[in-house]
């Protein structure tokens, strides 16, 4: 199954166009990419996710990842947000009934609509158990959900928002686990709006409390417990590992670029001729290549991968494309040298993107675990309930 | 000769108290930290390098270094600019004629001035070799500079800017190299103004352009070609590995007071609890803990090394100090995890600061052939007028 | 074009069943593996590059490669010394004559004979210049060669031996450059027989003077100076990345298995059960797992690569190859623990091994320059007569 | 506390002239290094951790670590044996009563006795859990021994063995742990004398089996579960951390030795003017040079660190060894090249000692574990009875 190239260099002359020139300014004032987005619906990109049969571009995982990569190379929060709503729109495919699947996915074919995916919380590291504090209770016909949640990514910017909670009353969170969808206009939701990061700032992501948040029982999907049995919790970490090999790939081009342009003197050569600047670059190409050759294997063996399996290949492509970003993003600054620091330049902004971006979940440690777990016949899921 | 722990303290309280409050604005404003030199006129530290004789502290080396990075952990730019400050200070002790020292240490002490350093040009990669397209002219009684300069530390702030450049006509630059002492308002001194950078900002650098700048003969410091063979010039190395390493360990205790107090759920328990954890810290601690343990070795043997020893002391403490500190404000905002990253707390600007100032001169391959090159019997001076 | 799995597993099966078990004793007694030379014999795969047309198994890149790779996991020393035969026969099939390929490629196919190829000279660093001071001189119809090679692999052992030499007034070795295939019974070559190394012992590669050694016309392949030119030569290095890795792989197999089989006390489960093991076995599973896919990545793209491009993924494939076996077999030795050095397990020869193989040009530093070369866009040869 | 560097010169120069001149054979036959053994006698070193009082040399740990340090590069195996000799002195002087002391001191300072420690055992890791399965309890007026033993160093070699045992009903290790010194000759300690191993092969160490091995109740040093309390134990790590860095020492000795002789064509300089080998020989320098300054200031604090605080010292100073031991043996035999490998020359000797002896506990995931504790204001000892 080859990538579709057609809509991997749609997505790539986009970015040039249109994206990449936004995202300093994005960067800059910590909000969110608005017109990006607006761009991505109109060249369909929005809908990626979204199914054929439903009028979206229904793109396979390869494809999917090429995407998110080419986009990240330009600007890696409206990739990131990006790839957010189209996770959200796979847990809508996957867990869905079909009246939510027409609904919600002419929501974003038809209007532009997006949709976040609030999980994080303060008390409770997801990193290392999977509890939910923020609850949800049957109300009437209707479910309250009352809580506090960090990291809420499209605050004020998205339509919708996959708000993770438990079941009241339902037991362990592996049976009490719940998705709602819930209506940015829902009252109930506040925020202080608090967002000022190192990186990924265009990622605009506040904390917000939400307050007898009232949703109509199909806002739901699924039943609880349902979430982490569909194998597409495992695609976050997939798609951040092509967001970080996008920033890298970037930065390494400015890299090259930069090498390749300036001259020193007294011998009136450019930098690139300097034997100490091809060692560093093919330190960073080589490496770079081998995690994008692993990006590419898991995307390809996705499809046919069960949950174990998925978990598996997201946490090799995750942990490659982690050791190899933060690397490459900081030693490109070295080798282009005090230039390298400017702001004028993209280098300084995709290090703070790297080291920002590459602290969510699961972490090193949980992925090296997994692996090794794996390589020792100690096959579990990635996500579970209990740690 | 132990360090003076009087003067380190005072250093160190002085930057709790006043130094370390207004570092984020710094940052946040890319200016001077004009507050906070009139607090370390005030304390005498900005003459901790003028001899005693001339009412300074004359503090020796190992002094110094500990002073410098009691600073440089609660803003790394105050420390930074300190420290150029200093080196100037330095050669004017080890250049200048009893008539500029009285004249120039009572500027410092009794008015608070401070002192810049301008030698990086456009063209010129001080990386690789020693080269100094700004040239001086003898003209009547006068010297007139023409050229321009990047990274201009203290532009708009110090009172004085010690120029490097290339007497003209004075054939190689290790015979040619001159430095000479302009008072910042000197006709023709004219910037943009531009500097914003990733880390460092407080220590404002942009880029000065000098047209028929003109001073008296008295303004130059020794004979052309001596500043290179004076062992000063080193310092400045040593000075930043002070600076990287004060950086890190103000991370570093960040991130122990952050895994200390920060409880999760369901063990509630303290992070610090955490194995993975502990291995984390234990991993920057011991390495720091190696780096430092380099850094007042270096300061320790300074006073009895000569010129190429010097330069290999500073090589060696500079040369662990980057690839520690790097490490250190980077693996310290993973620890931490997503709030690592938040403007709030300190390791995002420390990673910032460190991966900018890491990028000052010798880079890591020029520090390593000079130890090479003397492990293997081949004694050069670190900076040579000649490759 | 996928690999032919039937000949890989040909090659496995007899790994596992004569070559693995053999190759305690060629380690201990530092001599060469003819009993399992005679075994690939008898299954054809001495022949794995030979052509169809003449009684071979004409092998495509990725399955020659794979199949290097499972031999290596049972005896390096008989992966390395199939792989130098195979790299002749190469050159052979590449510049030879029919009449040369029809009489060579029968002695192999039908008798079973080996090829070496003797290149490294004791005055010249293979891996800085290419240069060759052994000298072949016409002589009358005939041909004679004198000189001193060293690290000569298969001594005693082969039938003929490929000679790198220079024709003697032939100006640059560009232009004189010439392989002469030398019978092993020839008059003239001696060696003193030494050889006791580290690792790679069953590889027995004493120095060999030649001593007026003549060979007729027809033992020159090719004409001078045509050698380089080929794509051959960067095959070594190709294969080299394949024995690296499937020494490392079968060193990991190892750890896994006895971290399965051996439980600790008092907790009584087995070591596989420790996050710590996990996690390193984690670390070395993805890497190597990288490295894997960038060799297939090579192997795949050979065939329609240039000799520049042969160069690169050559060198791409073996950097990689080279940093995660060196990891990974002394990693292995840490995981396992005090029992993982005793000679009982393969673990510490696979370490040995390694750390000897990976010496075989181009070193670290040349591949990483080649890689950053073809990144900077300054695509040069790997190999050529001029540094 | 200076070094007592006549004691140092002394260990050197009997290093020089007799001990590593035996190295190379001890290590091919894998056998106790007696007449090593017998200099070290002569020369007063075997009684160098004995008190002056009692006729030994009475070393502080700085001189006793720089002297370990000083032999191990030339016989690591004649240094570790040596060093676990002198602990087992340390051991009788904390916890012996006065006839006991003048006893065991005597044989070594007037008979050239050599004193072995087993503790290893085969089902419980040392590196986990602190448990014994070799008991002994009382019968009649003696103890009575059984068990079996791992690594048993210095076995058929020493006079008496210090044996790590469970007092039979003693209740949990650290109420029961015992130390038995056993001689030699005692009936019931049997073994199959194999030893096998990668490195350290002078440290012959077979299993051993304790079969009714009675031994009067004067055998026993202190009381049970005393010997974790006295800050001895800990001694061991700080001693290791000397022996990888005198064999990493000599090791880059040998590297910088080659690279000035070795001289290259066509250039016709020594390979120490290539800007990579001086590169790769600063990068090994600054590390050996960084874990040396740890090692040094680990032993200046020795005397007085509590238990907490050696255990500290001696993680810091043997974790940053082992790390700069295993990349420098290694990497000198790199930049070495082909003939790094070769067993004439030391380098690939250093490399399997370095690997073969850092396997010793503790592990570098307790050291850092321990570390990150200490850094985290979590500090217990290195060595309890529980984990």
């Amino acid at each position: 199954m080859p990538v579709d190239r057609l809509i991997v260099e749609r997505a790539a002359r986009l970015t040039r166009e249109k994206i990449a020139p936004r995202a300093a300014t994005y960067d800059r004032d910590a909000v969110n990419p608005v017109d990006s987005w607006r761009d991505l619906w109109q060249e369909g990109l929005l809908a990626a996710a979204v199914p054929r049969a439903h009028g979206g571009l229904g793109v396979d995982m390869p494809t999917y990842v090429a995407m998110i990569r080419a986009i990240a190379g330009g600007c890696a929060s409206t990739a990131m947000t990006l790839h957010m709503h189209s996770t959200v729109l796979r847990f809508i495919q996957a867990l869905g009934a079909d009246a939510q699947r027409r609904r919600y996915f002419a929501e974003v074919v038809e209007h532009g609509k997006l949709f976040g995916s609030w999980g994080s919380e303060p008390a409770v590291s997801l990193s290392r158990t999977f509890l939910m504090e923020t609850a949800i209770r049957p109300d009437g016909d209707d479910y309250v959900i009352d809580g506090t949640k960090h990291f809420c990514t499209m605050a004020l910017g998205a339509s919708y928002y996959m708000i993770w909670c438990a079941l009241a009353g339902g037991g362990e969170i592996g049976k009490s686990l719940s998705l709602a969808l819930v209506p940015a206009e829902t009252p109930g939701i506040a925020t202080d709006g608090k967002w000022n990061p190192l990186g990924m700032r265009g990622t605009y992501s506040p904390s917000v409390m939400l307050a007898s948040v009232r949703v109509p029982a199909d806002a739901l999907l699924g039943g609880p417990g349902q979430a982490l049995g569909v194998g597409v919790l495992e695609g976050f970490g997939l798609g951040y590992a092509a967001i970080y090999l996008g920033i890298a790939e970037s930065s390494l081009d400015f890299a090259v670029d930069y090498a390749r342009k300036r001259i020193v003197q007294p011998e009136n050569v450019a930098v690139s001729h300097d034997p100490n600047v091809q060692r560093h670059i093919g330190d960073l190409r080589v490496h770079l290549d081998a995690a994008l050759l692993m990006l590419d294997h898991s995307a390809e063996s996705w499809e046919s991968a069960d949950l174990v399996g998925r978990g598996l290949l997201a946490a090799k492509a995750k942990y490659l494309a982690t050791e190899t970003a933060l690397e490459v993003t900081s030693k490109v600054i070295q080798v282009v040298g005090g230039r390298g620091a400017y702001r004028d330049f993209p280098a300084e902004r995709a290090l703070r993107d790297v080291r920002t971006s590459t602290l969510m979940p699961p972490i090193p440690d949980r992925m090296l675990e997994a692996i090794g777990k794996s390589a020792l016949g100690l096959d579990t899921p990635m996500f579970t309930a209990k740690t």
